[in-house]
């Protein structure tokens, strides 16, 4: 039997992803695993038998059903399919992909453009949580080629800033945990760190770089001596922040951990000169074990927020936010260079939404051939 | 500005091809290569922003032109898309594709069914020669899934016998260059090396593998070691064979050079076991100065059309032929595993058409957004 179903293949900025309907899918018959494992050719390693790319930013797949009227404008599901043993994945969000479905929303009709950007309110089935993607929608026209780039890929696309609604306390129900904007974690040896503690986007441990000897302008090859040290400071902060009991495992991901510093001249990954003035403050984040080559999205998503908080070790870094505008753009450098986010505050002063500049492209719009018994 | 263009994504084998139109290419105002670098994404080395699957497998093209009426059915020119680099080339064809092209002609209407099987005729503009793909095509229907597998990969697709038309003499003008069915080669120091030097598909020089102490069913890192002798053998038969002078630097691809060995059970390289009644001859062929991991097509086709010549090396492993018959499979037995071969004889007994079996099936029909200035 031959199985059809139209799908969208999008790039976000440096993954690929394929956008299903999930109205297609339901009408297939098969499950969503199924589908999309057949799709990808998701059992074979290098998936020769389907629209897979065998890698895992080219093994990525969205199923999007339209609610208008609700909340939000779309939701959606985030797959993370098999690469040679054709299971899926749903235990992550994408944030290049979300970016992508949010001009994908425009591009389909699901939500019609309404100025010079146009927000797309999308929930995330993976995280529970709402997502605002605002396209860029010039004069209310929808585009399809854009001239944006992002650090990270040359290739240009459309400019969609891809923003977390309320991030705040989502983990902990506080933005500070500890009720401060600056702490002084203590080992055991009696040793005293300063950082900054807050829990927007993912919770966060935030450390000066002075205080570790860095600057925060380090590449990942040089940053990576301070990753142990790093490490034990995560775990403190996990305990400070009610993450963690004494009892509990160590774990590698939670809170996110890295220095700040103030912005000086560096030179990116690939060889890219940033001059000082490119942007408002230096960041280098550990991911697991290891300098982050970039910064996840959550991570940008707390140093944003830190931004916001008098006195916090961004906060000190950054110039002084103007008392009466409710938003700002922080510029963040990165080992891959410089990304752009923004936050918005509500009349309370609190985080209404914090958001970095991603770019987005349609590669193709497709039916594709399920090989289904 | 947005430019579409419509284009097929078809498996052929073990490799993945994108079919474009060659009215489509034209009307988009760009050249081939342009178009084709664009709809990969080719200049970046992850082809992250296109169709390309940033393998050498996976980062191939066809454009076809249907010529109905014409000798051939179509025409087509085999596109290898550069990866990192934006080139594309045009400096050989792939069997893997020209057996999608096949199925694609009955997909898209260029060819109608004939019957149980039909036959494509195809004008390849790389290689200047036309192939015959045989497609199934039971009771006259068009197939879009298969059961039909080959070695390499285990995903089922439909058969296509991909045939090269009168496939001796293109390289010297004749099947048998030195007019020997069997030849005694010499090097310099008088050892002497029995082999059939044949030009079908491509130039080869086919050794009795026992003359080695070999059984042509080795693995390839057990082949290896008899690489360099077969190296000095095959600049030998290339002088023979008048396809180079002692002046001419050697070459490493012409003639194709391998050994051949009656059936006896072997283990290929995935551990599935080989029965010596599985297949009908051990081949195992050098690829530039290493060990083949399967055979390629034109080696196969040498092969099978030594097979029609009495008293080559290949002839006497195999059964007699019935004198009446016109058509014959060869089932060569490679490190891969078993390929079917076919060979069809003229009335005056000249090979026809020699073919292997392959297996395609389609991906995907699509609109490709390229991203063009």
């Amino acid at each position: 039997m031959n199985t059809q179903i139209s799908a969208t293949w999008y790039r976000g900025g440096t993954s690929k992803c394929w956008f299903f309907d999930a109205a297609a899918v339901e009408a297939s018959g098969h499950d969503v695993s199924t589908v999309l494992a057949s799709a990808f050719g998701a059992s074979d390693a290098r998936q020769i038998d389907g629209v897979g790319g065998a890698t895992s930013t080219t093994s990525k797949a969205a199923v999007i059903t339209p609610t208008p009227g609700a909340d939000a404008d779309l939701t959606y599901l985030f797959a993370q399919v098999g690469i040679g043993d054709g299971r899926v994945e749903y235990g992550s969000n994408c944030g290049n992909c979300a970016s992508a479905v949010g001009l994908y929303a425009l591009q389909s009709g699901i939500v019609a453009p309404t100025g010079d950007v146009t927000d797309v309110r999308m929930f995330n089935e993976n995280s529970d949580t709402t997502l605002v993607a605002r396209v860029q929608t010039p004069g209310g026209e929808v585009l399809f080629t854009g001239e944006e780039t992002i650090p990270g890929h040359q290739a240009p696309g459309v400019r969609v800033d891809l923003g977390f609604e309320r991030p705040s306390g989502r983990s902990t129900g506080r933005l500070l945990p500890t009720g401060n904007a600056l702490d002084e974690l203590a080992d055991d040896s009696g040793l005293l760190m300063r950082a900054t503690l807050i829990d927007a986007g993912a919770p966060a441990c935030l450390i000066p770089a002075a205080d570790l000897g860095l600057t925060a302008t380090e590449l990942p090859v040089e940053f990576a001596a301070s990753v142990p040290e790093l490490k034990r400071w995560q775990r403190l902060a996990a305990l400070a922040m009610g993450l963690a009991t004494p009892e509990d495992p160590i774990s590698d991901a939670i809170p996110k951990v890295g220095v700040v510093g103030a912005p000086r001249d560096y030179v990116a990954l690939d060889g890219t000169e940033i001059a000082a003035s490119d942007y408002d403050i230096a960041v280098r984040m550990v991911s697991m074990h290891a300098p982050h080559p970039a910064i996840g999205i959550t991570s940008a998503v707390a140093v944003a927020a830190a931004g916001g908080v008098e006195g916090s070790t961004v906060a000190r870094i950054l110039p002084a936010w103007d008392g009466n505008a409710r938003e700002r753009t922080i510029r963040l450098g990165t080992p891959v260079g410089v990304i752009e986010t923004a936050i918005t505050l509500d009349e309370h002063g609190d985080a209404a939404l914090v958001s970095t500049k991603r770019v987005a492209r349609r590669i193709a719009a497709a039916t594709i051939d399920l090989a289904l018994a």
